[in-house]
């Protein structure tokens, strides 16, 4: 029996009173900061700031917009490489990101910015909202295919939801620094999309390994996803670093850490095929796994060197993470992940705060300065007395935290898009996006060049 | 009888002799301001400007970039949904823009930054350029693949002219707040493209809708541009407001706007369809609403939730036009738009001037502050007297004479366009690259992957 | 007999080894310079900065990320108009450029930065280093699909090193301008792969003219590439200007010229076709020839009327070379040049390096101000005394010294190529992803869209 995965009235219905709801608590508590808001002049004489360019604004806005390439064009086009699911997975991603980043500014607003009972907003808010869509996107690379409209914005409401409690208890409880999300983007993202697609798996789904393949034309279109997405990086890393020296090293670390990355994936993917052939799944993924391991020391004294042997590292154990690993969690876990976000996320991910724990511990004030030291890693009022060797226990504290968050947010939400009522599609429906679009006839049998 | 298209004489002949004029002209009048010139230290002192940072280049550089984008891959991608016409598409969209640029400087110079009988030019002005040519993008949006280059060129050069004039008048003589052109780039571009495809109207056109269509992967192509036209949106807004929190505000109101239309864009396009399926053209288009709606308000107090609810009501309109309105228009108008440009910029455009109308009529000094109010509305020298509410009527005139260029003058061109010298496709030859463009054998049949 | 072009142990060794070596060699020598440092405050202090905002990264991040998406995404999609080659194209060009910019900020850096046994690097470092590879990415058009990676990599390690030379001798000891590298990324990076290409000729080629057309689907790809060349070539000329007035310039100058070129390719591509119809490998390419051409003036008094000249003519020789020099090339000279970078950056080149001496010898104080003459040419020093018409004749030399460079160290990379222990593809799989890339056994036969 085919299920019923007509949308009709599920995702119109939700979108509807999300979005009504959307205006009615922005309505109530979103405002402008002291930036956007016309008494910046009164602020700036206030604070003895001389220049409009000192608005926060300038410091941010060009990372900003690309972050925002990397969430919509990065993220949507690096799944576009299903060769009958171009539509789902630029336009579902398209969809999520949009409906996310308006509860992230509320979320994270509670939790940051609220004061006076307002949610003050500005650019860095922006960033964080994307920042945590992007986790949304990379669990959504896991069940790619296999889910309804519906299931990912119910998945979205709940990981966004998720994703600000864990990152307030990061940044406010453990006080950690993670300003490139690490921990609480790709550890807690790609554990709970992970969790939600082992709770979600379809034992039967084998028969339809033809519509999950790529075409030539689908890895083209994918690499165009990939990419931006390692262009930008160095501006996702850098983007909410304290302004000067720390924005600036970000960018450089992470700069390196990608490039770094590219060789041992490219040495890896062709040292592990029989005829020494490159593969192109590899490429358009593993190559960005040196942005993730980066992602929380990248403003820490990482050194250029110590970020290529991030890189280094990265673009061997993702690309075997593909190669030999994958097809393990399949066959053996039951753990199908459409876009291997185990290999291009979670293990980075994991690498990336160890990295920044292991960083951390080590600083010195020889190496910041002591108040280089101070600003680095926040030691102030209450943590005025902390010192690096303790920042680098809590910093592998936030891993466990993000790690727990995932799995177990990711089994309570995946039990919950279990439900029957979704309209998720049929095991031969799956990857197909004939379900959910309307196609011309001939393309519902002619996708991207496949013959 | 087809029709002579050849181009070999007439589309050189333009080229050369309009660039040959654009180098005297620009001989004779151009030069650049004082922030792109040598003189900027002296500049500098005399300004009490104490670093280079302040330069106008530094506040608008990356928006410039970001709206370079959006005319050049946002608007020609966008318009490769044409199954048989990609390179007319995205190369005549290169060819209008590369040489509307240039006449927009001069033109747009002339109005604005004239001074001792020269053209000073600066980074605002290649902004303002690139605004000017968008209103050509859009209106060649109506006229897709029913025109030649040279009609494209004539029209450009046209368009561009009365645009200036357009601009001028709101600006200078209404003395009206337009920074994201709602009026002067979306309504005015929009009824002008629209008033010249129903006069170039051909009634016998219907037979080669096998042409007209989309296939998947044109789809996807058509996706890069509506992607970056939606991301960078919020720069488009902001590019040219001033420094500080205008540039601040309306990059989160935009963003705030656009977010929400997406939501009520996939809602309306499951909600119409039979079986709840979504339409491409749909996601492709009507989810840019929310940006030409906030283009005349984006830097005013329109708040966050009023930015969500702007973005809202267009996702709606705009989907709900493509379904019903078109095809009314298409048959009892014999008006055919190609791309949907009426509802994508005409009539956002329109609720887009309302919207600023109303909203400079219910500014305040309250929310504005005294001096902001000023600033934002320019209330100084023979306008120092206007009040908010004298401002939103002639906001509201704007709009009015926004639509009346854009009939009046189309209506003119259009004719110019119908004489029969031009070099235009007969019908059967409508939506194919194949009358202006070497194609090899195999592409003349096999188009975009259609079998 | 086929080549033994299996990968399996030269390329993965190479990759390995050279980047432990570049860990190794970052170890000993790469450190963040002051303004990407924990010393930047004590820095400020010590140069009486201010704020934040001056440090170089705010000066130059949006500027750099666009170059960087010139050179990954730019050339990459540029050169996948090769129905069979688009993974080699992208990916390839990803590979080169990755290990390129790792060993041009060592190169670069002990050239340029190299202070107290240490090479400090910043965001300007960053933006050499993607010129450098720059370079190797236009070469790599030349040598496009006849090469194994292996090969690339060798030559990329080559071409870094004798550009770092060539540079060093430009700026260093003939004292010249070349901020947009009309001279030493265009100039000496076309004949240098021009020359590689010309040792590396296979007589026997021309069987597989069918490998090596395009596709409609392909060229809409390769447009990608274009327009991203076209749009962010501003910020490539102006990347490394002084702060200021020079990086403005140098913006507007590349914007005019890059306008005017495309005007003049449609109609050379138009008037030299029997039908006058498009090419669209005219507009792919030649369109860029006028940024190329304000390579090294850009920055200078060009004048907005002087860079309209200068792209001006570039597009009708660059297409004209397309058009009728190429094939005598291939068929005289037996020079098989895949992309047309003699057309594209060579000839360009050649005419921005000329441009670029006759500006700077035209300079007067009457138009840069005394200040700012000096400031512009560096005539600090032992350059204190030279004049605008010594810095044209030594500007003329730099075109000589690059164009040597590039002959002869092309000539003896060519023949370490040639070697026949690399990997190369055999003459009828050329141009054919087959070889290196794990393809789809319905890929091989059926690339992007062809038939």
């Amino acid at each position: 029996m085919l299920r019923n995965s007509n949308m009709r009235w599920r995702l119109p219905l939700i979108c509807f009173v999300w979005e009504i709801a959307m205006i009615v608590l922005f309505g109530i508590f979103v405002r402008y900061n002291d930036e956007a808001d016309p008494h910046w002049p009164i602020f700036m004489k206030h604070e003895n700031i001389t220049s409009d360019i000192e608005n926060d604004f300038y410091f941010r806005y060009p990372s900003f917009q690309d972050v925002h390439v990397m969430i919509f064009v990065g993220f949507g086009f690096l799944m576009t490489f299903l060769q009958r699911y171009g539509f789902g997975s630029v336009a579902f991603n398209f969809l999520l990101a949009a409906f996310g980043i308006q509860w992230a500014l509320l979320m994270q607003g509670w939790f940051h910015t609220f004061v006076n009972g307002k949610i003050l907003i500005g650019v860095e808010s922006l960033i964080n909202a994307d920042f945590c869509v992007g986790s949304v996107c990379i669990a959504f690379g896991g069940v790619l295919g296999k889910v309804s409209p519906v299931q990912i914005m119910l998945m979205t409401l709940f990981q966004v939801t998720l994703f600000a409690v864990n990152e307030w208890i990061l940044l406010n409880k453990l006080h950690v620094i993670d300003a490139g999300g690490s921990m609480t983007i790709h550890t807690f993202g790609a554990y709970f999309g992970l969790t939600v697609a082992w709770i979600l798996s379809r034992p039967k789904l084998k028969q339809n390994n033809d519509k999950e393949g790529s075409t030539y034309i689908s890895d083209l279109f994918s690499m165009i996803g990939t990419l931006f997405l390692w262009m930008y990086w160095p501006s996702f890393n850098s983007a909410i670093s304290y302004h000067g020296d720390a924005q600036h090293r970000a960018a450089i670390n992470t700069y390196c850490s990608l490039a770094a990355c590219v060789l041992t994936t490219v040495a890896i993917s062709s040292v592990v095929n029989k005829k020494g052939k490159l593969e192109m799944v590899h490429i358009q993924n593993a190559t960005l796994a040196g942005g993730v391991a980066v992602g929380t020391a990248a403003e820490m004294m990482l050194t250029p060197y110590g970020s290529l042997i991030v890189g280094f590292i990265c673009g061997i154990v993702s690309t075997l993470g593909f190669t030999y690993l994958s097809p393990i969690l399949s066959n053996k876990l039951r753990l199908h992940d459409t876009c291997g976000i185990h290999n291009l996320h979670a293990i980075p991910g994991l690498i990336g705060g160890i990295v920044g724990a292991v960083t951390a511990a080590c600083a010195t004030e020889g190496v910041y300065t002591a108040e280089g030291l101070k600003k680095m890693f926040h030691f102030e009022g209450e943590y005025a007395d902390r010192t690096p060797s303790i920042q680098g226990i809590y910093q592998a504290a936030g891993i466990g935290v993000s790690l727990a968050f995932g799995i177990v947010g990711g089994t309570v939400v995946g039990c919950i898009l279990k439900l029957p009522i979704w309209g998720d599609p049929s095991d031969e429906n799956c990857f197909d996006d004939d379900v959910y679009w309307e196609l011309r006839e001939e393309d519902e049998e002619e996708h991207l060049g496949a013959a």
